[in-house]
């Protein structure tokens, strides 16, 4: 068997002990001569390849790269082994004609369509369905053009490949290889689909937090706008809008970076209630809440960005005009007024506690984040990596909230606090986290505890149920 | 060969070209109906494949997830080339019995052990044993049970597969692929006890470095607490327990970190001075050295980690209730007494010199914790990880170590800094990272460094052992 | 086939059921008993494998890890199917006489040169051309000595792996497996010469954008230093040395990285117009072009590290002793003449709107850098890859701009701005960004847009190049 494998991927790849000279003499073939043709067949030659470029009208097509050859399709598949497929689906269709002189070749479907569910199946599985003795295999479509004219770049360099025949795989990712690609093997041809899905989608997981983003910064904006800027010049004909740069900023991202955060918790609380409820883990969340969990991560990575920008905005504090302005007024009114401050030690403890636990708190918030890298969640077992986004995270939320309460002090019953009857942000920021934190608490009630953990390992409660059916 | 190779991989996965239609027929076979078998089959069928379940009593086993059959183990085992062998490992005797069924079956053991070094040898390697006909292949374990039932998200996508057949292997990958996670081949059945012992682990890794960090935090924290809040009290009877939430912290942080950094840079200072004395390489290092060695990674990254605190406890000084008091305070004493402060170039040159050195040595230090994320590390040849590492390293140690003399200056000498007799924390803090650099400059000494060199490349000093031989 | 296949491959690795007990008795076989040898002999033993040392003289060589044989080449060659080759290149020609002994054996080529293209082609090739009955393996070589001795520490489990036979392959890859060692593929033997570089290379691509980066820090410390230090001691007789510690820095630090950021874009925009003007994207770019483009990224990393000192250099202006005595004196002097600071609300608006530009563009700057890892742009598809780097990097430049022009503000109108006839610093830095972001706007104009687009495409003008070829 051995002996004859290798006269076999001869013929695909001839042995390369002089690599250099031998490949010169292999020829790929290139079916279209529109620009992604074109592109391709450049690279490959200058990879060392032999392009022979095959055409409906072989005299009449456009350019073709220096070196390369033209001729009809017949001939061109007649030369090479790897046959690559650069023309669009709808012309697919000729090809079934071709059917005697493709059998046996490997036929590279590069294709991408305009847009998603254009047809029932992937371009891929159609040309299978036409040609069923060739061997399709779909890749490089998830490469940009760019990369495929210049070579690859950093970014660029992974080429997905999935087929059914595992040889015809291999005589690919020899190409690709050569080309100074990496190949990732995405299995049988039933994943071609999500292949040709891959390069049409632009962060559709994003989508969502990214929306509740904008709403709620743009909510909470115009709510602080109106408590802060319009009440002072209302109420006492101030004009202070210069403070909507930083001033607005900075109370707009700390609130919505924590409501943001509990949204990361609150849909874990609902499900482990959900699963207490119904008494078993084997009926399907509803899918609000599926979805909902789904995004998580980037909910989480939203926050963490909203609560750098907030760390930044607060650093700046001292260096601003106003601040500055601000404190020698002070200075210089107390020494008007021959007036000398007392220093209040439960002011200090509060201050310094209330940023300490912020400190600590996005400390927590940063390592939630570096352990959402991919390289780095990748290195952890799954027991690690929950224990990172659930242990830590809730002390994370639980830091974060203090942080917002420590804040808060003795606001929360002064009068003053509440201009035109309106709750100032802060507070409004506290109710979800403190939903949340709540609701984890009496999950940790032990015989609480007990029932979710005998349910997340398959018992089921069905006594209940039936109780339940008997009685009405 | 290629006709031959077709005919039976069709038998385990069937021609894709219309996948999705035969795809529904393949049928997978799970033995035992516990939670791990109702999850995984759920997923299967949920993947779109038929599942057969095998069962001890096919009746009264119980409930299985809608569209799967459920049957006795033989029967089961008839329907399916790919088996998946859900039942503990206490029951593996049972299977024995089916060895003539189940001869030439792929059997994906996914077990896990409630523990680690309970049983002399991994699951998989025993049923092996237990069916030497079959071909076991270890997978799936180190998947989490929500992956299994809900789909893969983002940080469990990877299946580790190991065995020693591999068409068996490529079998399980497709099925793994099809339900849209990735493989990673681990070799053969003799990778199944790393594979096993994977999801057990927390941080194995990490408990050292991690136990190190506390007792320092804790003993500098106690240390620090007498001499500065304790002493103010006694000595001077004033109350300034509020400066532990930030002043106190922002001592004991740096502290830890420096002392941590030089520790990264010890062992190999140490190990560099045995090789000289040994004059060779090829002794082993003693143990305690070693396990050193191979947590100096975890060392630096907490490092960095109180480091980066201690950034951000620096930067909020001057929002600090506390020092804005002083400041005003200082300034009203000022003017009350008629004084003007008289600007100090020498000491404007040290205090700018010494945050500026900082800010540099904060700066290598991220960078070095960058190069420690898996994806760069691994895209840095031998050379630039080991300069990276070792030289800027060792700069780093450089800079932040001078940030502390800088920070220390006149203090050193003067007697007021020596409360009750005792050094200050930063004091304590310079002789660990003083004595590596020392040492590492002697290192650096031409002649040292050339015997070094040698000796790591192989060179051995035989002779002087065998002169000490004589001599005693 | 499947029992052929089996058969041969158990020659290779036996089957793995007591992979513990087989393993020991398999041979593993080692050429030359140099430092390289030695280790990787070391290893091996460790790992269970027993190790045979092929040597030119048994008797007479160097000591070998303990456990191992020694014998010569034929006998040692005898005993193993995989034989790892650790003798240097220029002794290759002894093999040539044990080709029939090695006939069919599996070839581990371990070898490094000590530079790059010493040799016209790689050993390994060499190799494989000296010996064409063996199956020569490229790998190891990208493996520190230290990780072969002691097995795969953190930074380097990663065996690269090349050759011709896909089955020689698989059996080294099982070898590095059982060593702890992550195997990667990259195609057939024409990939050795990259694998010998790689160990030899320092950071290539990094060497041009670090120069442009001493070079224009350079520049630009020397130019501030003159303008303000010595122009302050001249013009004055006051010495501010001191500054250069944080002012200077600060300063040199985001004027070099606004610089090196546009410098980003800048190929971009040139790129554009240049296909613009050519009416055609398939002819290539000048070689200085494409060398700018490829190494944008290393640019823009630089850019965001000198971004990122800015920000502490900033962060830490309050805590600065200069700072806080000037403070004081303002305040003092104020109160000592009797008068009262005025507040600016323009002053406000300007100061607020230039940090908060300032963060929200390193904000953006940051999410560029995180994009940049390679496990995250490699989970990005192109199209987003590109949305992050091209719309949002344009985005960080524009802000970054501005956080610049709202620096300068009326200072751009002061005479007193330019001491000794020279514009300051943050003016030069804004040239480049100014020129990109214009020519940037003039590519969005609805027209020239349409047309880059349509070359993109692969459309071609061809038309107007004849045209001109007629006028001249």
């Amino acid at each position: 068997m051995s002996k004859e494998a290798k006269t076999e991927s001869m013929s695909l790849h001839p042995l390369g002990g002089g690599a250099e000279v031998t490949s010169e003499q292999e020829h790929l073939c290139v079916f279209g001569t529109g620009d992604m043709g074109r592109s391709l067949g450049q690279r490959l030659l200058q990879t060392g390849y032999k392009v022979a470029y095959g055409s409906r009208r072989p005299l009449g097509c456009g350019p073709v790269p220096q070196g390369a050859q033209v001729m009809s399709y017949a001939d061109a598949a007649q030369l090479a082994g790897v046959i690559f497929v650069c023309i669009h689906r709808e012309h697919y269709g000729l090809m079934e004609k071709l059917s005697s002189q493709l059998m046996g070749k490997v036929l590279v479907d590069v294709s991408n369509n305009p847009e998603q569910n254009l047809y029932p199946e992937a371009n891929a599985v159609y040309l299978q369905r036409l040609l069923p003795g060739s061997h399709v295999v779909k890749a490089f479509n998830t490469l940009s053009a760019w990369a495929l004219q210049n070579g690859p770049s950093d970014a660029c360099r992974q080429v997905y490949v999935c087929g059914n025949s595992t040889e015809a795989k291999q005589a690919v990712a020899e190409v690709a290889t050569k080309m100074g690609l990496t190949v990732l093997d995405r299995g049988s041809l039933s994943a071609a689909q999500e292949l040709e899905d891959f390069p049409l989608q632009l962060f559709p997981e994003w989508r969502l937090p990214l929306q509740i983003t904008i709403g709620l910064t743009a909510f909470f904006f115009f709510y602080l706008l109106i408590r802060d800027v319009i009440y002072s010049y209302v109420d006492q004909g101030k004009d202070i809008s210069f403070r909507i740069m930083v001033s607005l900023a900075n109370k707009v991202f700390p609130i919505v970076s924590l409501i943001m955060l509990s949204l990361c918790y609150l849909p874990g609380v609902i499900a482990a209630f959900l699963q207490l409820y119904r008494g078993t883990k084997y009926r399907r969340f509803p899918d609000w809440l599926d979805r909902w969990m789904l995004c998580r991560k980037q909910l989480g990575l939203l926050a963490l960005a909203l609560a750098f920008l907030h760390v930044l905005y607060t650093l700046i504090i001292p260096i601003r005009y106003y601040v500055r302005f601000k404190s020698w007024d002070y200075v210089i009114t107390q020494v008007k007024e021959n007036q000398t401050p007392k220093f209040d030690t439960s002011v200090a403890w509060r201050s310094d506690s209330y940023l300490s636990v912020g400190i600590l708190g996005f400390g927590l918030y940063i390592l939630l984040g570096i352990t959402s890298l991919p390289s780095v969640s990748n290195a952890l077992s799954w027991r690690e990596f929950s224990y990172v986004q659930s242990k830590l995270g809730h002390v994370t939320l639980f830091l974060c909230t203090l942080h917002t309460y420590l804040y808060g002090w003795d606001r929360f019953l002064r009068p003053s606090t509440y201009k035109w009857y309106t709750p100032p942000g802060f507070m409004l920021s506290l109710v979800v986290p403190s939903v949340v934190l709540g609701l984890k608490l009496l999950l940790l009630v032990p015989c609480v505890d007990r029932s979710v953990t005998r349910i997340r390992r398959g018992w089921e409660r069905t006594q209940p149920d039936e109780e339940k059916t008997l009685l009405t």
